[in-house]
């Protein structure tokens, strides 16, 4: 049963396990305490904030752990921009972050502060001059991630680094899918990880804010990890935590190359052997272990149970897949196609045999899909070119819009226009993506009695 | 090494241990995920929830699994405020709640909002009457623990439950000490507790809110744990949280009749065996495992290493004892003596023999350390009666202004009086414990130029 989905969580590592378990036997006890136990748990504690601070690339002093990536990042967004509330009330953050960041963001301004999202481009990355522009004499925080979560994009954090440097803005940058690869290039404020992503137990992020950045812990204080993170240290998971972000970073170089070539495999054959697919994110400029397409005319949650029925398992940013109904907000930046969308993120040791069989399985599933929703099998037919033409999607959910508008955009004339009509969030992002796909003009959208109006020109 | 500080952290329970191995393997992945490994994690969530909830007395839908109990209480603190703003923005509790209680409520200060502190009397009970008359119109939450975590006392939790929603205002029970011995009485609102000190993992807390309960979660927002706990589920933890819950409960009543017959032994030796020591908390309404007594003329933290030294792991609400410098809130509540505290908690399959050494040893342990001190080692001698005499103790720490007052108080007419002059805070509160002890009248305390002169009238 191949699992594709160490972006989400990776399967514990060895190192992880084992560390865990020793410290069950020798860290249950208060490292705050003066006996022999709490004495032995306080050494496990200072020998894993060292190990995760080498990793890091910063001083033990400067590295918390909190209860996950999503509280690191929590407490780090709110604990800088309260330390700069001198300064002003504005955050830059990309369109692309983690949700952590954006709920933590929305909180801000819920709460009178402003905020500021930077676009990417079609790969996923911003652009530094972008960024820069979005930095304001008030700007108190700028948010970067390293890499992306679901197109696996690396994002020009050094570059970033450098203007914010210049402005005099802290840059906090989220780690969390690179973090296990590689350090940060130098230049970041603060910085957080998540360690079930690198193959850690659940329960420990990491926070670190570089001495010199103003920061003033949020919330109830505490005496625990400096303040910074309260409640009772989660010592045995801590401990694996580090011991295992050590091993990963041991074997990262030789496992990248691998799982990068893996990865190659995985966008060339995609490409090639499914019909009507768009494989996003940077091809070069990526994380090792991560790839993302989506299929034309096919949704994104029947996709991922046929792949688990065939025991492969996957993520989707499509809507409809478990309890959201609207397309990835990283999908819906970079301006793909979010329908039939199936991230795929190998664990470390991943088969190349796995790999093989999953790209066998693959074209055959989405094929099935399709002939299942009624989509086009190949080039639509032709007959008789008619007039403009509208097509009533109401009601129906993604990616039934766009299957329709593939019927019958050959059988409008060259230069006519199909209307689609349709209320589902997720048309107004793949009927665009589909034109620019299929080379035909979108032209825009208009509000309807239900729904909008999607208008799109025959091109060819 | 017997280790008697179970209310800091109590070992990991055979069952947790079990199930959380079990755990690693089985529910790693992410629970919101559609394939298999996200179904089987689901599952394992599910039924942690119901096992946890059925323990704690409420429905699965009312609980959430947070990341430590202080997690827990500052969640449901702040959740319960916001929730009940339009009614006001009163907060009461007991001045002898744990810091997790205490920081929320002085973070609610900050903010603008107000507390009202309960006294407890000398056994460290709220008095019923007292909290209803500190509940006013604009209460919006109350706060309560079960029982108390320095001196095991038990609160009348029913009858404060009872008057809150007479008053109708919501309670919210802390049972982080109390939980693994059974569930708290029906009344609560909101109720909090901490896995690891049931014998579960660290990384785990439980909020429950009951239906009905007007509740507001604050900070920024998540998918996750009904929107109560941001972060990925601790799921292996959960698991073991929930499983060594049941299990501590099967065990609870034939290990509490068993600890608390240990506890009464360690509460009558140690009044019996160790001159000028005051056993402090509620004999009889208490935790069944829990015992706390201060020793005059003692420091905290040289009797912790002294007995450390002979293999004992015991805590101390005295000051000077780890990073804090001022004596436990909870022992100044109640008015009691704070230098030479010990509290001795015993774990779940505490041996009888190991009490009966620490019986042994610990009388000369304190004889030996009120030695080193210069302490008065029986009656203090008797020359002839002089004068009012002035102490002078300034920049001495606790114990040696008690100390100094013990040697001339003997020394001076019946009726006549000692002036303590000191500036070490212990002093405060352990000169009155004293003379209720010795049967001295406490005259009270002055200004003076550096720190404050207490005085002290000599009865007999």
């Amino acid at each position: 049963m191949p699992y594709f989905d160490a972006a989400s969580a990776a399967p514990l590592h060895p190192v992880a396990r084992q560390a865990l378990l020793a410290a069950l036997d020798e860290g249950w006890a208060d490292p705050a305490r003066l006996y022999r136990e709490g004495r032995r748990a306080r050494l496990l504690l200072d020998a894993a904030r060292e190990a995760a601070a080498e990793a890091v690339g910063c001083r033990p002093d400067e590295l918390v752990f909190t209860s996950s990536g999503t509280t690191a990042v929590h407490a780090g967004i709110a604990g800088a921009l309260s330390g700069r509330r001198r300064v002003g009330r504005h955050l830059a953050h990309s369109a692309v972050e983690h949700s952590s960041v954006l709920h933590a963001a929305a909180a801000h301004e819920a709460a009178g502060g402003s905020c500021t999202e930077v676009p990417v481009d079609r790969s996923g990355a911003v652009d530094p001059a972008a960024y820069a522009a979005a930095l304001r004499a008030d700007t108190a925080l700028a948010c970067l991630q390293s890499a992306n979560h679901e197109v696996g994009t690396e994002q020009p954090v050094a570059e970033v680094a450098a203007l914010c440097a210049g402005a005099g803005v802290p840059l906090l940058v989220d780690a969390a899918q690179s973090l296990g690869w590689g350090p940060v290039p130098a230049g970041w404020s603060l910085l957080t990880a998540s360690a079930h992503k690198w193959g850690g137990p659940a329960g420990v992020g990491l926070l670190a804010v570089r001495k010199g950045t103003r920061f003033s812990p949020q919330g109830p204080g505490g005496e625990r990890e400096a303040g910074r993170a309260p409640g009772f240290e989660n010592l045995p998971a801590i401990v694996a935590a580090a011991a295992s972000l050590r091993a990963v970073r041991g074997e990262a170089a030789a496992e990248a190359v691998r799982l990068r070539a893996l990865v190659d495999r995985i966008r060339s054959v995609v490409a090639e052997r499914v019909p009507d697919v768009e494989v996003v994110g940077d091809p070069v400029r990526r994380l090792p272990h991560l790839v993302t397409f989506s299929c034309l005319y096919v949704d994104g949650e029947t996709l991922l149970h046929e792949l688990d029925r065939k025991e492969f398992s996957v993520s989707s940013g499509s809507s409809c897949t478990s309890s959201t109904l609207t397309p990835s907000h990283v999908l819906k930046a970079m301006g793909v196609l979010s329908e039939g969308n199936v991230r795929v993120s190998l664990p470390r040791g991943t088969a190349g045999a796995d790999v093989d069989r999953f790209l066998e399985v693959l074209p055959g599933v989405v094929a099935e899909v399709r002939e299942r929703l009624g989509a086009p099998v190949s080039a639509p037919p032709s007959p008789a070119p008619a007039a403009s033409r509208v097509v009533d999607a109401l009601g129906r959910r993604c990616p039934i819009p766009v299957i329709e508008l593939a019927k019958v955009i050959g059988e409008v004339a060259v230069g006519a226009t199909v209307t689609v009509l349709a209320d589902d969030e997720a048309a107004r992002l793949d009927i665009p993506a589909w034109c620019e796909m299929r080379g035909q003009e979108y032209v825009g959208e208009e509000p309807a009695d239900r729904g909008s109006a999607y208008v799109v020109r025959r091109l060819g």
